[in-house]
């Protein structure tokens, strides 16, 4: 079976990646695509609780921590070092696409938001990982550019991406 | 490789087990076994937090979400039944041990938490998975009785079972 692909949606602190995404995800799971997303938290986070039976178990010492129920599953891993993408990747299970909102730095294919006034210039200009540009003015990166309100062209693009790696094509029709 | 060995502390509510899970867990860290744990949840859980950026991907669509830093990792995942221990193994990455609160009607090998006046007598006595009873009052269940206060014995015998299911014996030394 091929990788699961891996889009990432880049750009600027402040330039709307997370409203991107909250656009975008329901564009390709109205397509019938089954995405994961993974975010890169740079200043630590804590997303368990303290005093919650996972937090109580990883502070005993248990280096990974699940909680089950028959709507959902959260598991919770002690990491001493940034996990890659392939790793994640390795992680999410049956899925279709994996979106991350940021990982500029990685090799997947990306998607800039870019808006006018955050920042002088977009980041990707030229990257040739540059499959998309979504921004509020006119700028060329060598890449199409879609406005914010062109969420389906922006998921006919990445759903060429996806086919192109063999992954997710059987969902089609 | 063989699969990860699973070991269930069961018992019945209000009993101790997220205590005996407190307690244990360190006694197996030191001995430098990684260990992973697994909580069911009946009652429905929310772990995921209203208005983080992992909670907007879900609610736009996302079957998994996943939040990584460089000191640990946070995956939420829709789920439409629940997960099996097995399915759950398959997540869990590199560890010598699953232990699971609760999880009494599954096969794994189990530890009862008993404790005078919960219940008229163990829910496993007799049953073959049972290899050891933790409890605050002698009563024969056909496995070795140990007290709150002998976690390195209780750990003795845990390894001993991951040692069976060829599992982290080159960690023994």
């Amino acid at each position: 079976m091929p990788d699961i692909p891996i889009i990432s949606i880049v750009g600027r602190s402040g330039s709307g990646k997370t409203t991107l995404m909250e656009k975008l995800i329901p564009e390709l799971a109205r397509r019938g695509l089954r995405v994961a997303t993974v975010k890169h938290d740079a200043h630590g986070f804590e997303a368990d609780r303290e005093g919650k039976d996972t937090w109580r178990h990883r502070m005993a010492g248990a280096v990974c921590s699940v909680i089950s129920s028959s709507k959902g599953l959260a598991m919770f891993r002690a990491m001493d070092r940034e996990a890659s993408l392939d790793e994640i990747r390795g992680m999410v299970g049956d899925v279709d696409l994996v979106l991350t909102e940021g990982y500029k730095r990685e090799s997947a294919p990306k998607v800039e938001v870019y808006r006018k006034g955050v920042g002088d210039a977009p980041l990707c200009a030229g990257v040739p990982e540059l499959i998309a540009l979504v921004s509020d003015i006119a700028v060329d990166t060598g890449a199409p550019r879609l406005t914010f309100d062109e969420m389906a062209r922006l998921a006919d693009i990445i759903e060429e991406r996806c086919r192109h790696s063999g992954h997710g094509a059987e969902r089609k029709g």
